[in-house]
């Protein structure tokens, strides 16, 4: 068997996330799909992280194994061609050992989050930003962001239904900047709680327009209480952009 | 009456074109019937640049007069409201003398096309970029570009369906840069003929792709006939950036 590593490029909007959903369409659905129907045999892609509905990504890295003799260049070009029309693409596929694993080698996760902070709706960004119509005070983010850095119980910027062992993560970065109509929030770590990059930029969002004071960010983090969030940003804004492998550094 | 300039932003894809059109949804009949409903009495929308079906726009300037006694600044809002869902955004809007008019004193207009050069289709740019799997020489690209500019019959590069009265144009600028995946196209003359950035840029991308010569550009615009034409690009990587007035100069 051939351990093939992909690198991803989609469009979350038509999808229910990443991984296989009994009710409804996933990226691992239709990867798989196409990589079945390719190499002859049932393959199990396992991705760097999850993605819920509606998030993105710029370079996701995954895995699959098979048994095919296709070169990694025609494996992504046919992939490719099997995708259409999902708005999926492989940008990279190179063959690894099988010791590295698209999930558990991976020792850095990166997103972005990004906002466009105009009165104008979207038109050519649809679905591909969260429209804030209010000015974003992008330093107040960006002050406030810091008491999130570092090791912490993010309990409060967890979703109920979190799976994760500990709510106990540390963050290795959170940094907010303008970009002219445009705010990005940038956030690394190792790993994520499913909704803390989202639960995060919301409250982030709640200072940027002056309903919290910069240190209620703190006092929600340390109140490790849900009901203390501000609420969650949307997924449409949401970019996977990075995943860190040791070799890679 | 007073005079509304407004900038618009649209996302191209599901109309016929800018200009309102017997057969199918266009951006003027849309923000036309929304300025109706809100101004109540039927207004004429009159834009610096016609755009083609699939064609976008950053920064059109456009014009109607009406006697509402609406702000410009509630007359966006309200305009944003009731363009829902259409793809088409009011970035600004101002009052204006009634000697300024959108079309008739625009002195220059600059286009913008987008091609995605990489083996991979595109994802998140579907509909927004031109995909070129084969790579491009961008350097042989712009050398070959620099014998478009200047005052010259531009008959090669016309549509069948031209209707300026002259096929000769002064092209200010036609320059082309890459940016990492991206190949960009710089397009800037007082006025442009029918389907010319796209015919220009369809025969540039030859160039680049090696299966013409650089000077078969030169050749092809000395030829004056439209059987020269390489092919035109698509219209989904191509934008109208700007528009330019004397007084803003």
């Amino acid at each position: 068997m051939t351990r093939f590593a992909l690198t991803l490029e989609f469009d979350g909007t038509p999808f229910f996330g990443l991984q296989r959903q009994g009710h409804g369409p996933s990226v691992q659905q239709s990867v798989e799909e196409a990589a079945d129907r390719i190499v002859g045999h049932p393959v199990t892609l396992h991705a760097a992280g999850r993605t819920d509905a509606g998030v993105h990504a710029l370079a996701m890295r995954c895995h699959f194994d098979s048994d095919t003799a296709l070169t990694p260049f025609r494996l992504s070009e046919a992939l490719n061609a099997h995708l259409r029309p999902d708005p999926i693409a492989v940008t990279h596929c190179e063959i690894v050992s099988e010791e590295w694993h698209a999930r558990f080698s991976c020792i850095g996760r990166a997103y972005e989050y990004r906002v466009l902070n105009r009165r104008a709706p979207p038109t050519l960004e649809l679905g591909r930003v969260w429209h804030v119509p209010q000015e974003l005070d992008t330093d107040a983010m960006h002050r406030a962001a810091q008491a999130l850095v570092g090791k912490h119980d993010f309990t409060t910027f967890r979703s109920v239904q979190c799976q994760a062992a500990s709510p106990v993560k540390t963050l290795d970065r959170l940094a907010v900047r303008r970009e002219g109509e445009h705010v990005l929030v940038e956030a690394a770590a190792r790993s994520f709680l499913h909704h803390q990059v989202r639960s995060m930029v919301g409250c982030l969002a709640l200072v940027g327009m002056g309903r919290w004071r910069e240190e209620q960010v703190a006092e929600a983090l340390a109140a490790r209480d849900r009901q203390k969030l501000g609420f969650n940003a949307p997924p449409d804004g949401l970019y996977f952009v990075k995943a860190i492998y040791p070799q890679e550094e």
